[in-house]
């Protein structure tokens, strides 16, 4: 790699001439993956009950792990000592990790926001803490991520236009300082991430003041934060048309089916969300004709996979009977299975959503599979 | 197999001429597996954490599991539905089920027995339950497990000769019983159970009546129950010689280093106990210099494998320090590790034990292996 190029960078293969999607390749010092892509969530350097091995074997290209959470615990002195996160949880692949911000303004007590950044208790010990744009690039600067993210407010649905404002701007120069203190630009990338709430023209202006940092890749932030699905994709193709088109584009903490594949249709390249672990591990399971509940009563007796469309291991060995047992049980296995399952059918769509882009069908394909599987309740057209 | 064969048939491969331990091999209908064994215990129809490919990654031959958990949930009427245990855990080996006695008497409230069984309330719903040697046969004949064990009585320790009498007496009737209610006789071995506590000529008497059914494996209950090793060791050198040679001799409830390589060097075949995942899940690892409880802030930047001869997946891919924050972390993927290292090493011990007994130096083997360990604190010469 030369000397100035990006540590991160975009490869489009195609455009979907039905819809506008990107079918693309993102390059990292670890490998690459394809997009449009979902990120599984390894909140405490693991993605809750899946072995690495188990990630690769479903084709996870990249994960994200939060920093917030490493960064309490186990902390940089031992991240350091072992290595950095690729090396500490046995992940050679791409990682994306967040700044930290948003777990502290909704897992931390006493929260106090200031120009300087955030203070908070831990929720570990209850001890005092400062997050701040130099402090989260120090800690992600310590994990390596291949893909780091600026130090940002996610602000409250509704938020007005006032305060909406004035937050988009302090992230604005949140991202100027995390810049700034930046240590490892050359194998490390850091994107800077759109706000604004739910106002065009503070989206418009948050995306200008982004890209003049030129940063390799832009997050789009702030949505799925209780908004409905329309207001969701009112400001998605408000503002994706106005980033750039060679860089990838991330949006924050969205991981429903329905939503994964909209979002794609409007243009977005990278997705993550603890969904499939999370309703996975309460026994709650994605399938081809809608969510399933497999605690019901109804499934005590069922022979079948939870997934009769699904190849997953889980799927190919355990009737919903007995995964039914496991949870019921609090068996282990339950949550891993479940948990496994929902990351394949996630990465599956995945597949599907990049083949049907491919294939300049990607709103036909959307049609077909939202009526076919009932995750449409949110389905607005774009 | 003929029509009067036994379902469960034992091959006696080679004595250590040194130590009189035996290989062997036992036959099944779900297969066959090489003895000296250790089987893992899958309480409620899984391996705590485990998936079957990972037991079958890591050999093993057989696996336990326990009448009591299942008959209580999901109840027969599923396992049943779902054609018994083998398909409804999907594992395709060798089963053996025990009986539930020992679950009623240390599970449940209010226990009463009687010449009829035990009656008891359930650990789960506090119905009003009776299991006796007729309902333990029903059950496991659902189950359909390779091994069902008679219906027998735990006695406590210590117990007064009386008692000891009484109760053994009182467990050969039950097998009587068994075996007259046993509607699977030709394909699922049931397996006597050797009782008399701690006192020698209620072994033998106990030994004696069994013998005199002719079941096609032995087994010895009631060690293992709180009595000093030498105590435990000084009732097998007495039991062990009564058995006939042709068939297995399981010693059961019992699994740690020292015992299952001290039981393998006075004659027995089986083994099973819950103490690695047990151990596993509480972070404390088995490994080839004694037991570490990877909790302890000395591992906390420790980059070795939990134990650096061990070539398991978890000793393969994670440092201490990674596993160890894991358990602080309460992750699942902590428990997969550690219950996963513990199977695979006592899996590993019995293939080193049964190497050791086709060369002629298990007691050889045993002395080197718990003077390197340290798992020698209860090392008692026969």
């Amino acid at each position: 790699m030369a000397e100035n190029a990006p540590p991160v960078r975009f490869e489009l293969l195609h455009v979907c001439t039905q819809s506008g999607a990107r079918l693309g390749r993102v390059h990292t010092p670890h490998g690459s993956f394809d997009t449009p892509a979902f990120m599984p969530v390894g909140t405490q350097g693991t993605v809750k009950g899946m072995s690495p091995a188990e990630l690769e074997e479903m084709g996870a290209g990249i994960i994200l792990s939060n920093t917030y959470h490493l960064w309490m615990r186990p902390g940089t002195e031992v991240l350091e000592a072992l290595g950095g996160l690729h090396r500490f949880m046995s992940w050679n692949h791409p990682i994306l990790t967040d700044s930290g911000g948003f777990q502290v303004f909704s897992l931390s007590d006493l929260r106090h926001i200031t120009e300087e950044g955030v203070s908070f208790r831990s929720h570990i010990d209850g001890s005092k803490q400062m997050l701040s744009p130099e402090r989260s690039m120090e800690v992600q600067n310590i994990l390596g991520s291949d893909i780091a993210m600026a130090f940002d407010e996610c602000i409250p649905y509704p938020a007005d236009h006032a305060y909406a404002k004035r937050s988009l701007e302090r992230t604005t120069r949140w991202l100027e300082r995390c810049l700034e203190t930046h240590r490892r630009p050359g194998d490390q990338a850091l994107f800077g991430i759109v706000q604004g709430g739910m106002h065009e023209d503070l989206r418009a202006q948050s995306a200008r003041e982004v890209m003049a940092f030129d940063t390799p890749g832009i997050a789009i932030g702030g949505l799925s934060v209780g908004e409905p699905a329309k207001e969701m994709y009112r400001i998605l193709e408000h503002t994706v048309p106005l980033l750039p088109t060679a860089k990838p584009r991330y949006l924050m903490g969205v991981g429903s089916p329905d939503y994964l594949i909209e979002g794609s249709v409007r243009g977005i390249d990278m997705f993550d969300c603890v969904l499939p672990t999370r309703i996975g591990r309460n026994g709650t399971v994605l399938t081809s004709k809608g969510k399933v509940i497999i605690r019901d009563a109804i499934y005590a007796k069922d022979p079948h996979p939870l997934d009769d469309e699904c190849t997953c291991y889980a799927c190919r060995t355990f009737s919903r009977a007995y995964i039914r047992h496991l949870v019921k049980a609090n068996e282990l296995l339950a949550l891993r299975l479940a948990s496994y399952h929902n990351l394949w059918f996630l990465l599956r769509l995945m597949e599907d959503v990049r083949k049907a882009i491919s294939e300049n069908r990607l709103l036909d394909f959307r049609d077909e599979y939202l009526e076919r599987t009932g995750y449409h309740h949110r389905k607005v057209k774009p």
